[in-house]
């Protein structure tokens, strides 16, 4: 079921999300923790690793009769989940997810976020757009959204990253999106937002690294074109994939063609990846994803 | 998870399908008398149709270690979950499902279950192929199969549907597959087989009824072909759905580019709704379904 | 190849499209008819439809060294494709074809074809917008592109009509986009723009009519949903398709969410169609297309 | 229009392709010299690289009522041609092309392609199997062609290979396909059969080389798996791409899942790049392709 059918639920939704060794009983022990506070699953997935022996589980739930403060069935949960060694997430849908979207000149992400999050289909607030340049403060402007610009250069990268962050920090932002931003983090970013930073980068089959990726793709003559989305670490594009996109090209795509069906993948890819976070929906584990 | 890391788990593994009006305390109440009885649960999906009001949840486990007999386990459950009003289903991996693949003169679509089932990817036995032609006989014998031809004309219908059914009883059919069977089977044989026959049959946009469908969605210019799999019901074509999957085409494609395009549509169609159906991951839910 | 590698053509490029019954010698003649006036062909598709006996060919061209003026070009064509009982269509790239997009409240279709628009993957002029509904004003503005109400009700309809009709003839528009526009056109309407006016529509198999497709194809429990893009004609929904789209859905989609997956769906078809047109890769054939 | 309108076309047709430095009049000396002769046009398609400077076109035409013989209309385009540096080639239809198969042990890409073949999906005659191993002797056996088994180890690879070449120089080999054959071509065996070997392999994004693709795939996370078919080079697996295909995949997918959704692909990618070589769709341009 989808957050939208929420709408049939009075009252708030809970969403869960959690990863552990795997051993016996968990999901009765969750369910149980639940239903002992009066609150409903309305749906759940989980997924066994048995490679690896780990137990990941997502619990949406009706948190309108939650008998307890919210605060106080955190501390329950600290508590009751520490003795299986469980990482743990709790986020309830009335308490909208912050994020902030970096950009730099390529518009087509940017609009695309704003305009599903106009149409309800990213249940976020969006306080701020961050740019190295200002050229898209238009379209910042025709959604109403502030857009401050941090010009960057050879030599005050780390100075302005530190006032991003501190601008991150004092948003309470919970995800900073890369709607095709053309700087490269420092790792010293990337670690501040570690697991909250998602960025969107052409793909194609084989891979081009380095610059021109779509000259190199039509010199190779590829028959599919995409986009991967992924979080960002330090190790740059190589971050745990969240979703990925292709679609066919040919011949008769000229290089501008590429480049344009790979702006609707990224579009596409960028969008469903923010999406799937903004509903807990993606547990990291190493440098892989589940996506539930 | 998907059933081949099953190999990981010694032993076997169950699955156990539910659906009933939603309450509070299911998942738990399922989870606990799983663990109560040994069984470390493997993945689970559960989904609830607020709507309807209705629970729906799939649990896969590790049944290596049940402390009681399965007999005994299924009256538990009988007695247990009456009280919830639940339909349930329970299975296990080694108790392989047996189906019976019935088909006329295509080949395409036999040929590709046989194939799969050979490598791997069908778990079940299929101890019988039924025809109302000899034609396929040297398929089924390639595969070692027994093939039987029930021939069909205006007369014999009912007589011949009794013995085919016959068959399948003494057989133990759990499933029956209609592989491009070119006979209407009578609303006597599909309540027998209720909601264990499943069908495959073209799609378009707009769907085209009665004759040569092809040559109707060339007469109209469509631009997607494909095929639905769905549960055969006394209403021809209009059971529950169970996947559907359509490819572009264009002007350049014939009718007979359309018909061969739609064989492959029909083969990837059929052999993921067959490969769902022994994976225990479809509940039906009055002209719909849900498929795990 | 496509219009973008123009770039590398110094000067304009023409098109032309034809259609004619099939005879011999067709294309030589065509080709010669270009070569003669010292026209190089860039890219040519030819399609023949045996079963009806026709010719189809679209040709473009550098246009850069006509050597007679384009009026005289056209006359010669004119004269010279009489005999062939022909069918055809001129056009030059750099005289842009100017489209008019009918809205009404539903923002996700314009906005995709304005950012196209911008993005310079919609080779054209939008000089103006028109609605039933002043709601997609700030849309408009945005772009900077007029926008002008006409409301429609019971009375006015064929009154609002000639004045949108004489708007669009005024502007001299080659094509009408009716961008999710929720009002039926007259025959009037559509017989003026004959062939000139592409439409929208939800997808589904089995395919509703009627209204809200999406519940219908929600407690149908379809598992794809899609759009259509089409010629209007009188009999509604079912002029000639241009283009179709579909996406997996799931028991798991809510009837928010099929609404949001078709929107995609149609953002998609929609661009799709509208630029085939605009590079006049579009011919219509009875109730179908040819779509180069 | 496809091979299979053919059957309206009384007689035979035959498919001219060619590739040559671009310059003004070539379509309309090719279609001169075609209507010269009494032949009508089917359908073409043509394609200039305009970076490159290059024209490539596909002629398919009615060859029944050819007023000279066929090897006098060859030496007829050799003189004709010579002047624009012409690469060229003629078939037609009613001459089937020969293919072998090379397989190893695994049998999906195999029998998919027998089974087309029999379908009629593949117009071509197919007089042999070579493997290196005696395994899929039963699939050759089902379908009536024969079989050859040429064992190779470290010692016997060279002589071995020559063997093989032999024997397909000795059939008339047009198109050697690796259905999945696990031996490494010598530069000698492809230098013989060059652009005339098409190859098979998996692909995911990113690419994995070396052994076992599918773990680093799972480890890495992909959400996406597929196959990429191409002419072999010297180059492993760096030959010109004539076709790719992918499909979604999930953390829920283990390895042995991936192995099967890669051979989806792998079946449906070889039989389409098979097909577009027997229909002479396929003009090879350094390391890529030209795909009518």
């Amino acid at each position: 079921m989808s957050n939208k059918e929420e709408d049939s639920v009075t009252g708030s939704t809970g969403t869960l999300l959690v990863s552990c060794p795997d051993r016996k009983g968990l999901i009765a022990a969750l369910a149980q923790m639940l239903a002992d506070h009066g609150m409903n699953i309305i749906d759940t997935q989980q997924h066994t690793d048995l490679t690896a022996g780990m137990f990941f589980q997502r619990l949406r739930f009706d948190a309108s009769e939650l008998d307890i403060s919210r605060d106080d069935f955190k501390d329950l949960l600290r508590i009751k989940l520490s003795r299986f060694d469980m990482d743990w997430r709790l986020s309830f849908r009335d308490e909208k997810k912050r994020i902030v979207i970096l950009v730099s000149k390529f518009e087509h992400c940017i609009y695309d976020l704003l305009l599903r999050h106009r149409l309800g289909e990213l249940d976020c607030e969006i306080p701020l757009i961050l740019s190295n340049h200002p050229d898209l403060q238009h379209v910042a402007d025709s959604f109403g959204i502030p857009y401050r610009v941090f010009p960057i250069d050879r030599t005050n990268k780390a100075e302005q990253e530190e006032k991003q962050l501190a601008l991150l920090d004092e948003l309470g932002t919970d995800l900073v999106v890369l709607a095709r931003y053309m700087q490269v983090l420092s790792p010293t970013f990337i670690e501040r937002y570690r697991e909250r930073i998602i960025n969107i980068h052409h793909s194609s089959l084989p891979a081009f690294v380095g610059a021109r990726p779509y000259h190199q793709a039509y010199e190779r003559g590829v028959k599919l074109i995409g986009a991967t989305a992924h979080y960002a670490t330090a190790d740059l594009d190589q971050g745990p994939i969240i979703d990925q996109e292709v679609t066919h090209c040919s011949h008769d795509d000229s290089i501008e063609d590429l480049v344009r069906k790979g702006r609707d993948m990224e579009r596409i890819t960028l969008a469903r990846a923010v999406r799937a976070h903004l509903e807990d929906r993606i547990i990291i584990f190493g440098r892989r994803t589940v996506v539930f």
